[in-house]
């Protein structure tokens, strides 16, 4: 995975930072990867960035033109029965935040 | 590494996102260390959260109570240095994202 592609700002982020349970996380693999290609489906989807340290945090950043699109994609189907799984399975923790992005930049080793 | 432990909305985030150059990253793992220290003791900030992928992206998102906090921890002057090692040594690339935080929720499994 790289960097989004994203427009000039602005424009919206979904920052997701989640603790994983110790134990069993059946389909969660399989499942992000779904939602991951399900969001890039919705509309005002831009792109998304994520990673995971070994054993600790996940953050995945998702990038929306508007506040619109990030609630129709909240309400998405089958992306609330995934919330769902997330809350009672596989997540010990989770914090989300919207926020309207004001400034990029970006840099590339020549 | 936990969750950072924001105020509610509104505050600043800074989306850090970076692809390492492969071969000699020597002092980054120290610098980044120190860096974190460093933020942490400057005026507005509010907290850190940083995940990286093995071999592949590293997400750092920084929350500060206003921009002068973020402007001002920019131009401090070891933070300066870092920034250039960061741009001749370490970063294959990297995007940064400055982003107004409307809104949060968390969620923790009981």
């Amino acid at each position: 995975m790289s960097f989004a592609p994203t427009p000039g700002a602005p424009y919206y982020a979904v920052i997701f930072s989640s603790l994983q349970r110790t134990g069993d996380l059946t389909d969660y693999a399989a499942t992000a990867a779904r939602m991951l290609e399900l969001a890039a489906e919705q509309p005002g989807f831009l792109g998304v960035e994520s990673a995971r340290s070994e054993g600790g945090l996940g953050i995945t950043v998702s990038y929306w033109r508007d506040k619109e699109s990030i609630l129709r994609w909240r309400q998405h189907a089958e992306h609330l029965l995934a919330q769902e799984r997330g809350r009672t399975e596989w997540y010990a923790g989770f914090r989300l935040r919207i926020a309207l992005v004001e400034q990029e930049r970006a840099f590339s080793a020549s």
